[in-house]
Parts: structure tokens; C-alpha cells; sequence
């Protein structure tokens, strides 16, 4: 395929999303191949990205620490080569920066029929930017996306004051049905300093 | 690796995981290599599986329709090949049944030096074998196989009432950030029928 080596996944799957099952979600109504500026640009992530501030913008939701280009050629090459990852970002044009990023993850799963289930990961717009609909664009366009791949349902996790936000775009909390747990192993256990 | 065609993965990666830093979870303390009785047996799916119920105990869990052999086999071979994909299960040797399932999904991910996560999926124990410590065993399992290959968290979504059950095995509700949003894509809008 002609994207290889220059996408993360192919970008005419970008083309052509069910934008008009959302109509009234975006105000005004903008998409990810008419995102409302000239300048801006939606598609999938791409090698050359780590020297658009790709990684600066992750670092406004979590812990990035020190990634190589080396490093972060290897994990995308380790997602392209596993499949199931959609990294999809905004540039802006104007000063080939990234501007904000959204992950959508299938997994083959044996339950409904052997189906494909789609989770929404590192949503992110960068500060200067923020308010401007590009959070809601990014989000829609993922989401779309894993229905045009035939996904049964998408998740997301978040934090309590962005349940709006992802209310707003058609997500809901399933009542009864809604907790997300975490075990988390990268604690080591502080051990006391003798005083 | 010669454990491939016989196993989704390496079975030795079941061997000689921490069990002494959850000792105390299970009582009494059992293990996958010693699951307290000599019938047991916790290892990874095989594709023989299919005939031996491992569809049915799914269905104690949620819908899974009809899955031919072809389809499971291509679904297993998707998952194989994709990699990150960790589904276990517990055999009753006595009858050649499955009795129990978990699922470990390995994800990479840029964030937290290009770190990996995991997540713990479709968890199930046979009803007549329920309140025996086997949903223990195998989420415990699973979880000491993420700690091992080098997951940072793994996280779940339950319903309410299974909360007292992962809690008693270390996941935690984080406070202001235990959400899990769900969007399906499989509910075909319902048509008023002419009366
Ligand atoms: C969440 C985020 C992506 C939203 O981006 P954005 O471009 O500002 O969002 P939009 O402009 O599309 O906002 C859409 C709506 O959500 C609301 N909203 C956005 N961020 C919000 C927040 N942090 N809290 C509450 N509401 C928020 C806006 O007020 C807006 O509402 P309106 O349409 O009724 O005016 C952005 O705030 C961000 O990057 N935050 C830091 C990283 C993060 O927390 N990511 C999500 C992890 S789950
Ligand atoms: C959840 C499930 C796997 C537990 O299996 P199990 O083998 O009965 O669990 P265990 O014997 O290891 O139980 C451990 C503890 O959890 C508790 N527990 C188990 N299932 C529970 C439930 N449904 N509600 C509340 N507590 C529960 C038990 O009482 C037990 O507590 P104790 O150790 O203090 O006595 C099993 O009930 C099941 O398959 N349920 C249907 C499928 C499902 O809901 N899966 C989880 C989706 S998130």
C-alpha cells in the first residue's frame, strides 16, 4: 500500500466519515477534511512528527520522559506493525506543528460474534488552542472512524470534570456500568530515608 | 518458538511469576503452577479450545452469537499475529472443559517513555464452579503476567457490584478519575411499526 512508511494507517480512511449522523455536535458544523481553517489538517500520525512537537503536546496529559527519535521510531513501527492503531493528530500548517492528538485502539475480541471493539486513548489539544471545537473534532473523528471499521462500541476513560465534554459527543456513563479500576506497577515503594 | 500453533503465547511466560507480593489475596494461597487441586490447569488458549466450551463460558459474560470454528480460528490468528493479546484460561482436566477465562491486552503507547499498558478483558468463571477462588486465580494470573512483561497499570471497567471483588486483588477506583464512557455503535435505531 502507497501509505507505508509514510503513515501510521492509511489516510483515505479519513475520507468520506458518516459526518452527518453528528450534525449538531459541532457548532459550527466543521469536519476532519473541512476543519473550518485552511490551515489546519487532520490525518494520521507520521515518523516526521516527533520533530513537530508531537511528544511536547502528550506531556500537557501525562508523563512523556525522554524519548529518542530511535525510541519513538521503534513503537511506532511496533503499532504499525501490530495494526489496531489509529494515532490520529491536527497540524497546524502554518508553523508544521501538532496541535492536538487522538488514539483510537481495536481489539479482536472472540465475544459478539468474534467482533472488533474500539477504545478512545491520549486525547489531547494543546492550551493555546483549546476551546476552539478542536478537542470535540478530534474526538468525532476517531469516532467515526471506528464505526467505519465496524467497531460494536468505543471506550473511553476520564477524569470527572471531562464527562461533559465526552457527553456532549455521544458518549455516555452505562448506569450500573461504569467504573474504571487501575493497578498500577510502576510504584516502587518509598522506602524511608534514616534521618 | 516452539510453542507456536499450540498456543496463543508462550506458556512459560507462566512460570515463576511474583506470587509472594500477593500472598494474602488468596486464601489459601494458590497459584496458576499450583492451583490447590490436581485437575486444574491455567494456561494459555489453544485453538482446541473451541471444543471444549471455551465459547460457552463467554456466554455467562455477555452475547457471543454464533462463532463457527473458521471464525475462531481466523480470530485466534488475528490476535496471534497482532501480538499483546494474552487470553488464559483454566481447563478442567477431569472433563477437558473450560471452567475459566481472563484476558490480558498488552497496548503500546508513546506516553510514559514509550511505555506499555495493559488492561484486563472478559473475565468469566463456569457458575457451578463460582466462589472456589478461581476468578481470583485467574485475574491474579494475569496481572503478575502485565507486572511481568513490564506494563506501568492495568486497569479493567466492571459493573458496581464487582467492585469489593477487584478491590480485594489490588485494582483501586482512583479518586475523580474511575470513569469509564461508552458509545455502541451495533443499536440500530428502532422503527416505529405502522399499527
Ligand atoms: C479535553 C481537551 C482535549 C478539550 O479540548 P478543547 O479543544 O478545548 O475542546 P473543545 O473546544 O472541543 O470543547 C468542547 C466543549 O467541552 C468543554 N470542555 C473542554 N475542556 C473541558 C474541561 N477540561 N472541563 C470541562 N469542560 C471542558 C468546552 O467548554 C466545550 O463546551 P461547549 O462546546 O459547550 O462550549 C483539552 O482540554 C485538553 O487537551 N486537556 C488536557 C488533556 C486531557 O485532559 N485530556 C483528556 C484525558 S481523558
Ligand atoms: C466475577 C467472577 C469471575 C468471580 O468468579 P469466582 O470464581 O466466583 O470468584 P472468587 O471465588 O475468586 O471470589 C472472590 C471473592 O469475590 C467475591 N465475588 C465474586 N463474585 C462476586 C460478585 N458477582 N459480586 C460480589 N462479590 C463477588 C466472592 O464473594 C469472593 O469474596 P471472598 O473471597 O471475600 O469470599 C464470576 O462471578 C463470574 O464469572 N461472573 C460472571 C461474569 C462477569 O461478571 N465477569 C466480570 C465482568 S467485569
Amino acid at each position: 500500500m502507497t501509505y507505508e512508511g509514510e503513515y501510521l494507517y492509511d489516510p483515505r480512511l479519513l475520507n468520506n466519515l458518516d459526518w452527518d449522523s453528528v450534525r449538531g455536535w459541532l457548532n459550527p458544523h466543521i469536519t476532519c477534511t473541512e476543519p473550518g481553517e485552511s490551515w489546519l489538517l487532520v490525518r494520521p500520525l507520521q515518523l516526521s512528527d516527533y520533530s513537530k512537537g508531537f511528544l511536547e503536546i502528550l506531556t500537557q496529559l501525562t508523563a512523556v520522559g525522554n524519548v529518542s527519535y530511535a525510541d519513538f521510531e521503534r513503537q511506532y513501527r511496533n503499532m504499525h506493525k501490530s495494526g489496531g492503531y489509529y494515532v490520529t493528530v491536527i497540524e497546524d500548517t502554518r508553523t508544521n506543528t501538532i496541535i492536538g492528538a487522538a488514539s483510537l485502539i481495536s481489539e479482536f475480541k472472540f465475544i459478539h460474534g468474534c467482533g472488533l471493539r474500539a477504545r478512545l486513548e491520549d486525547v489531547v489539544v494543546n492550551n493555546t488552542y483549546r476551546g476552539k471545537q478542536l478537542g470535540k473534532l478530534i474526538v468525532v473523528t476517531v469516532t467515526l472512524l471506528a464505526r467505519r471499521l465496524g467497531c460494536y462500541k468505543m471506550t473511553l476513560d476520564c477524569k470527572d470534570h471531562l464527562i461533559p465534554f465526552y457527553k456532549a459527543i455521544g458518549y455516555k456513563l452505562e448506569p450500573g456500568n461504569a467504573n474504571s479500576m487501575t493497578i498500577r506497577f510502576d510504584e516502587t515503594p518509598k522506602i524511608a530515608t534514616p534521618s
